[in-house]
């Protein structure tokens, strides 16, 4: 158990009204106490806020006039001591208040350890701790439900049930094995192992089953944009963008860093290759030809292929129906307010079992049914977060993946009549993967690599 | 007096740990009592803190897992009742919290309203709520210093001992005309108005003269790299960008903005010319001669004009020398450690009184005295914002050299011998000019055109 006090700024960066620098940790309140001019924190009630100024141990002036917020231990965030210092929101204001703090011997907190205390503290499991993130990250409405159910434990208790079945049963066994005063012992065992088994590895496949939208709503799909020169592409990139205003701009790091797109349609966030993005896929499938090509689409999530109601389909438009044949598309004819060239009957058996729609994109004719069409790919229509346990998280997914493994490994030993005990190891090992979902078997490198991804000052 | 209740985000925009909707109004507990879930805020303590979650008001599900802050008039930011609503720091996160607060009746809040409410309502005056966006947007400690001390009323206080100085003599003076018993009243009014407008004048000359460098701490130097080519013009520009790490990136509105870079050399706040800039400098200089690069050269408060120790004087360096005569300019003699080829007594002849520092920028040698130069053109090698009432805002300085000149209009009025009521005319604008400054004697579109200058959720 870490003791010592941390400390960073936790509001974004960049100009705004207020920014937050946070203490947690034995001394936090003490710290604060010490550079604040106003009244004596070390007597103030949990839960309260104070109104006085930051004063400069250097220089004994004034550094900047704050409100302190003082939360006592164990009804906080981290479980510890916390304090909130909310300065006026400038770069150079609240770094010097970080620096004054730290000057006091709190230590710069890495990223997530703020999180990582809440962890280690058990105020939250590590599923909770990951939706944290994914809540901070998330693109879209649904994206954000997804996290906040996860983060309210919603994902940890079907898991934790799922674990004290596989507990239960291996405990049942166990006596079993231990008073093998009847007959027919090794007959309910194996019985009772089967049907558990069995049970957990439906919810495992039902949770799998989520993955894919999970993944989707919390890394967005990767969406490129392919046609000929010409066809409407960028009015296509223009009509999405523009219709849909949730645009969300991520930053992370510095603003030198790559900035990604996101455009929310009906709560499918599309994260847009950008414009020279979609030029060099065009150049590619232009220069390099069909197989290549066919590679650099194959990273797409989702691919708009675009062609031109007013003109004749060419060898070129069948070259990308062919690259895209196994890929998710949607094909897009184009420009339908002009005189009709286009072999709509051979397009249809191009696109095969994939929608096609019309559009007259300058016009703003046929994005609503693009819309649809988008939305009806991934969901099928509908997506009720409500109803469902959604599992996003990558790392989650590889350790279900390796439980349903593990599971089918069990059953396939005991259809093999292997002994009981045999059978047993791979239980308890599914019993061990899914608990590392939660946090509960799992090594401190990991957890250690974990928080490293969140952002400063969670 | 406006009544609604305003809400915004008071937070950066951004991924962050903490985003805060903030609410100001006589609604703001209702509001946010309504959505909340965890227990009665109506009955909270004043600056007490309540863990529970944000209920949309549509679905009856939860938005949000917060951390709301009561503030009960009058003792707030706005003098009004104020609630502020910690979120997770994700877009979507508080962009939901703070739809549903404007769904419950609050309204969205202009940009700087809350301080304009805090100006209106009699908690700060003009100058002090101009200082608080000084602040957020100051790029070094110095600049804080200054906004923070103009925050704090020393600028208003000054100003106000100077209106109450005139106030008096005009009174003064108004008593001895309506009493003319006395023979000498009138040359006891006018040597008293003589001498009081001398003593205002002096110290609003003081002030005055605080506002060239009161300028650059709050906006920045901007600064030009010039030179022939291959001399180290990206060589400098690195180091100074190397060697000061607070570099500061303003992203007004949104990453798409421009991005201004500031280096903070012993804090002066250099506004680097971005190196396409540089670049178009240079071309200009070299392509469409000294007299047109000369009008380009002007605009920059700082030129840095290089030279190439290994390398004769060309007469391309005569024409810099030439362009930059009467501007602020340091030479800096670069590659020291080259074999000499300048001529270093011709340099200084062209310099003149402008320093000349050697470099080898690329051994990192000489950066401290350029540094310590470019902060003596400024600040005379010492700059004590602690003891100085520093004017830093063009509204200030345009009102201050009004008020100088009606000052001065009015001691000319006395040399001339004009009745002392036109003379008071003089000093009764001066009373008002300086009520601008401070918000006394100001009109309603200026307030507002001044706050709408400010960061949203100010």
């Amino acid at each position: 158990m870490e003791t010592d006090t941390i400390t960073a700024i936790s509001t974004p960066m960049g100009e705004g009204a207020i920014a937050i620098v946070r203490l947690s940790g034995p001394e936090a309140v003490s710290i604060s106490n010490e550079l604040f001019q106003g009244k004596d924190l070390s007597k103030a009630d949990s839960h309260t806020m104070h109104y006085g100024k930051i004063i400069d141990p250097e220089t004994n002036e004034v550094a900047e006039e704050v409100m302190v917020s003082i939360m006592r231990a164990p009804k906080t965030f981290t479980r510890e001591d916390v304090v909130e210092i909310n300065c006026h929101g400038g770069l150079v204001s609240v770094n010097r208040v970080l620096e004054i703090v730290l000057a006091k011997g709190a230590r710069l907190a890495e990223p997530g350890e703020f999180t990582k205390r809440a962890f280690l503290n058990g105020r939250i499991d590590l599923s909770q701790a990951e939706a944290v993130m994914d809540l901070i990250r998330a693109k879209t409405d649904r994206a954000m439900n997804v996290a906040l159910k996860q983060m309210d434990g919603r994902l940890s208790k079907l898991i934790q049930s799922l674990r004290q079945k596989l507990l239960e049963t291996l405990a049942h066994v166990e006596v079993n094995i231990d008073y093998p005063e009847y007959d027919d012992v090794e007959e309910m065992s194996h019985n009772m192992m089967e049907e558990k088994t069995k049970e957990v590895l439906e919810e495992v496949k039902k949770l799998l089953q989520t993955a894919q939208q999970g993944k989707i709503l919390r890394e967005g799909l990767a969406t490129a944009i392919i046609g000929r020169p010409n066809v409407g592409k960028s009015s296509l990139m223009n009509a999405l963008v523009h219709e849909n205003k949730a645009i969300v701009t991520e930053v992370p790091g510095t603003t030198r860093d790559v900035i990604e797109e996101y455009v929310n349609v009906r709560g499918v966030p599309l994260r847009l290759v950008d414009t020279a993005g979609i030029r060099e896929t065009e150049d590619i499938v232009e220069r390099i030809g069909v197989e290549k090509s066919r590679q650099v689409l194959k990273e797409a999530d989702l691919i708009l292929l675009v062609l031109n109601y007013g003109d004749e389909l060419t060898a070129e438009d069948e070259k990308l129906f062919e690259a895209v044949r196994d890929l998710d598309v949607i094909v897009i004819v184009n420009k339908t307010d002009l005189e009709p060239q286009l072999d709509m009957e051979r397009v249809q058996t191009l696109a095969d079992k994939h929608p096609v729609i019309t559009t007259a994109l300058l016009h703003e004719k046929g994005i609503d049914e693009l819309e649809q069409a988008i939305s009806q790919v991934f969901f099928e229509g509908e997506l009720d977060t409500g109803d469902m346990t959604y599992v996003s998280n990558v790392r989650h997914v590889q350790l279900l993946k390796q439980a349903k493994q593990a599971l089918e490994d069990a059953l396939n030993g005991m259809e093999m009549d292997m002994p009981i005990d045999m059978v047993q190891i791979d239980v308890t090992r599914t019993w061990e993967i899914l608990g590392e979902i939660v946090g509960d078997t799992v090594h401190e490198s990991l957890i250690d690599q974990l928080f490293s991804q969140f952002c400063l000052g969670k």
